[in-house]
């Protein structure tokens, strides 16, 4: 296995108020394919809205509730992009599960749950640079 | 937002356990942070295991249990890295979930359970393109 995740999929009760979600969020929907499941690039990699039945159908596996215990986060440039990006989620519909707040580790973060009620962390770790392509790096 | 996701954290009943199993697919733990967490750098983003309890406690939130709904997947580059990856997760710990069989998409793929029994997709998916340095892009 190389180092790399390829593909993140939330799996949604709603495909419609899911991509509204991230739309809403500023996300930008895939074109091409969209019968059935929503994508989105992101940076070197892929989110995927696919329908819960249809991911149980097809893995074989019942997946449990939200909010999930494989979580995501968002790392921003600066603790006020942290603000925004809350402030953000809660006009797309989601949820703020902790606002913002210092971290033990020096940081500010928070975090919100999308339409599903799954957890995004939103965190300025300074720590951790971001390229200007967006990706992150731990420290050395 | 702008389109990337810096972070995906396994939540883990058992630190040490889920560590064991993604060194022994291959992956290198970030040597500088070890204090009740393990990072591993995945490309442009960070794979990060955190004890359930301490990410309860940071984020105010009661994660469900395995197997979560926002799942991995780690695409490839053949048919045959499919079973490899497969193969090394049984070896590593996990378990098969869904053996290698062909998509209605075209490709070729199955599904492991990690220590922790969450789930991640292994495809070869020639509709997305893989780049020498790891990351993946929908097709135009």
């Amino acid at each position: 296995m190389e180092p790399r995740i390829s593909i993140i999929t939330v799996a949604t009760d709603d495909l419609d108020r899911a991509v509204g979600f991230y739309e809403a969020m500023g996300l930008k929907r895939h074109a091409g394919i969209t019968d059935g499941v929503a994508f989105f690039q992101m940076g070197g990699a892929i989110l995927g809205l696919f329908p819960r039945a249809d991911a149980e159908k097809d893995s074989g596996v019942t997946f449990a509730a939200a909010p999930s215990a494989v979580y995501l986060a968002y790392n921003t440039r600066s603790d006020a992009e942290v603000d925004e990006v809350l402030a953000a989620a809660e006009k797309a519909g989601g949820r703020i599960v902790k606002p913002a707040g210092r971290a033990f580790w020096g940081g500010w973060y928070g975090y919100f749950a999308d339409a599903d009620g799954h957890v995004w962390e939103v965190a300025h770790n300074p720590a951790f640079p971001i390229a200007e392509d967006g990706t992150i790096s731990l420290p050395d």
